[in-house]
């Protein structure tokens, strides 16, 4: 088994708290709409927009919002308040300004590995909240690099490998997403770690690896790697 | 003088065509606004909303459709219908998936220069956008490498000049903005050639860099281009 060199962390879920202001923001979305028809599916139809509009408008808050928007001129059948559409973008902004929070035992984790890995953050969003959160979470000094795709697939985990002049076979990928963090790594050759985040977008949750029939391997806590990691060498 | 080795390239009206498409649909925007109040100031009262948002949302297609609805609703006071704003998201959505004209003479210069500098592209804006805009203009095979960044100020220079191992005094960038091309690569010691484009984003125009004092050069054209660079060395 060749070395490992280079460990790729995902941001969002991973390193820091993110999910949870999605869903904050989707509760509130669901009390404003249903104050205009209660009986409508609203999670439902913001998945579907947002999903919709992914290829057009990407990840990340701004596509969010925009999505928020399209879906309370439909489900209201234009009946939304041109107050309301303005709340949905103070939520936005509110949501692109919100302080970044380390998950537990983060800054430790990273401290640990930094010495004896290459690490780079891989992360998929908008590129200036990507940024910004990376820099306001004070981790930018200890990895050695960051990355901002637009999508995590196979084809961006190459480039990326590439940039960095690492191996798939000296590569890990950690990260709390199977779908973006796990697959498309096995898919080339690199290894991967699932570290499940308490909460995690209905999106990411669409796929069918499993630990058994994919070959990766899963911890509870960022916190666990090192050891993991250790006994790979 | 020190060789040029590196050339960056600006790429919205540099090499293709984007400020058009946002004039475009400021025209629409302002006839849509008119409708309800012809006697408000639409024009500087949608870039005062953008500037305060850049902060905020970044550059791009999304950022300044989400400005339009800001602006719509501030500007109709809440009057605005529902079915206004969902024109403002399609018109957004529109923007996205505009083919990409590339300027005329743009791929013989670029191939023209290939095989002596090395290029990369230096764009800000959307990050998935930009990469699919390269990848349409068909310039992606021609190019050494393409950089998404968030704000075109010296430091991200510095970071890019860093990844692809050039120092200042080797590097030229060429661009259609003073403020964004040309006035941070003089600041960290490069040299910058402007091309005016046709048409520029009034934010753009916002500087106070005249070729006499800052000392850079400036073509009508791009294809004039290799002559320049050639008589450099």
């Amino acid at each position: 088994m060749t070395t490992i060199s280079t460990i790729g962390l995902d941001a969002d879920d991973t390193l820091w708290e993110s999910e949870v202001h999605f869903v904050d923001v989707e509760d509130r979305f669901r009390a404003l709409i249903a104050r205009y028809d209660p009986s409508r599916d609203i999670q439902e139809h913001l998945l579907a927009v947002e999903q919709r509009n992914l290829e057009v408008f990407g990840y990340g808050v701004k596509s969010f919002t925009l999505s928020m928007i399209e879906t309370a001129i439909q489900l209201t059948d234009g009946a939304v308040h041109a107050d309301d559409v303005h709340r949905i973008v103070e939520w936005g902004k509110e949501m692109m300004h919100h302080p970044v929070a380390l998950l537990p035992g983060v800054r430790d984790t990273v401290d640990a590995l930094r010495d004896e890995y290459q690490l780079v953050i891989i992360t998929k969003g908008d590129l200036l909240h990507q940024e910004a959160k990376v820099a306001q979470s004070g981790l930018a000094d200890l990895v050695d690099g960051v990355e901002v795709v637009s999508e995590k697939d196979a084809s961006s985990y190459r480039r990326v490998l590439q940039r960095h002049d690492v191996d798939a076979q000296q590569f890990v990928m950690v990260g709390n997403s199977v779908r973006s963090d796990v697959l498309p790594v096995l898919e080339i050759g690199g290894r991967a770690i699932h570290i499940p985040a308490g909460s995690t977008w209905q999106y990411e949750l669409d796929h069918h690896g499993t630990p058994e029939t994919h070959g990766y391997e899963t911890l509870d806590n960022i916190t666990e790697l090192p050891r993991m990691l250790s006994q790979w060498s």
